[in-house]
């Protein structure tokens, strides 16, 4: 059953009124009629089956017939810091990592990260991401559609990093030497009530420099297997190895 | 320090030869001068540093200088059997399952895939999938390259799926009941020496009877974590998860 991601403003106590984009799914891309049932997902996370009561061209009303006791969610909180990286990589990795679960996505400028953005080009960018991760938590069933933050400096991520209770940053040289830590190890050092932090350079990596900031700052660093990873890849591993090790792997669950 | 396949016939006692687009590379991209050191890779999988000697503009002259003892290849041999997917997400699936280590590529034509390759295409896409599969290995310093085999049929897969002590499939359905089963549990079944197929449907995935037909042909259906994902996003889930899981998880290794 298609779904639909709707603002609280939209939710009454019987019924549902959707409008912008979705309206135009409803009536253009997925033809529905009076009566159609499609799933609409509330900011709180719940969902409910809901009836197509009134399909309109710029709004639709639909009745709640049933609240949903589903729950797709990550059951560990993970945001991704992603070193900004070329052309369209961070479009992959909002929409990859938004199947893979990612709670929230933090982009930050570090000093390998080729593109910089000015306000304005942030705003357009960010309407786009937040188009791609609604979509994406939509395709892949999500009940929450995970924040994407503004771009911010390695700095500013250090300082926001204090709010996170398990704090990793893939190091590729930590690829390369014998004595790495396993990612395994780390998390099974992690509990499901933990917040994890984990910070992806972009083409090149982190400089030394970065990454003696964040060990002084309580990162640690973690291999994600043997070979090197594209930015772009680094990421989809990591969530995808959560996910892995919390929802797949029952010995750890 | 740039890595290069070299075919089996570069390889002399001392010495290796690069030909073709390689060349190119050393001479334009990487402005290498004769006494600049490169690893070349052996197909058979060992790899050894090389010094330039001569470097002209259709060919390079390197000398061995000492063999390496490294191996970042996945202890396991993966095969990815991948129906084909809409434009250009193959090609995503081979780079991104090349880094993440796959061992072969077994394109086939599902019930619900769209495309559909005549020959010349076919012969076409192979030309561009393997230099795709051979930027990966060398980017990502594996030290093999992947078969990418010919599209086939479901059929022929069934068939060739007796060469495997592994058959696994991605089902939709297994995201969505509760008693699934755990790609963690099917694992922890798994030893080293083990062949693994692992089929991913495309779009819309597996139709009920190619699930049929798998199941009654010795293949296990696995969810890969409980949100619905993108068939080129399921096949990079199961290799990271197989990585994390013989690479990095200490207690399974």
């Amino acid at each position: 059953m298609q779904r639909y991601f709707v603002s609280e403003t939209g939710w009454g106590t019987n019924e549902v009124t959707i409008l912008g984009e979705d309206v135009h799914h409803i009536n253009r891309v997925m033809r529905y009629k009076e009566g159609a049932n499609i799933i609409c997902n509330h900011p709180d996370g719940r969902a409910a089956i809901c009836e197509l009561l009134v399909i309109t061209a710029d709004s639709v009303q639909a009745e709640i017939k049933q609240w949903l006791n589903e729950n797709v969610e990550l059951p560990i909180q993970v945001t991704v810091a992603q070193g900004l990286p070329k052309g369209d990589k961070l479009e992959l990795i909002l929409q990859k990592g938004t199947e893979l679960g990612a709670y929230a996505f933090i982009p930050f400028q570090a000093e390998r990260s080729i593109v910089n953005w000015d306000k304005k080009k942030q705003e357009k960018k960010l309407i786009r991401f937040n188009k791609i991760v609604k979509e994406a938590s939509e395709q892949s069933h999500r009940n929450q559609i995970p924040t994407i933050y503004s771009t911010i400096t390695v700095e500013r991520l250090i300082e926001e990093s204090s709010k996170y209770d398990v704090k990793l940053y893939a190091y590729e040289e930590q690829a390369k030497v014998s004595d790495y830590k396993s990612f395994g190890t780390v998390l099974e050092n992690v509990t499901i009530t933990d917040k994890i932090l984990i910070c992806i350079g972009p083409e090149g990596g982190f400089s030394p420099k970065e990454a003696e900031k964040l060990n002084d700052n309580g990162f640690q660093a973690i291999r994600l297997g043997p070979r090197i990873l594209r930015t772009e890849t680094a990421a989809l591993y990591a969530l995808a190895s959560i996910s892995y090790h919390f929802e797949e792997l029952r010995c750890d669950s």
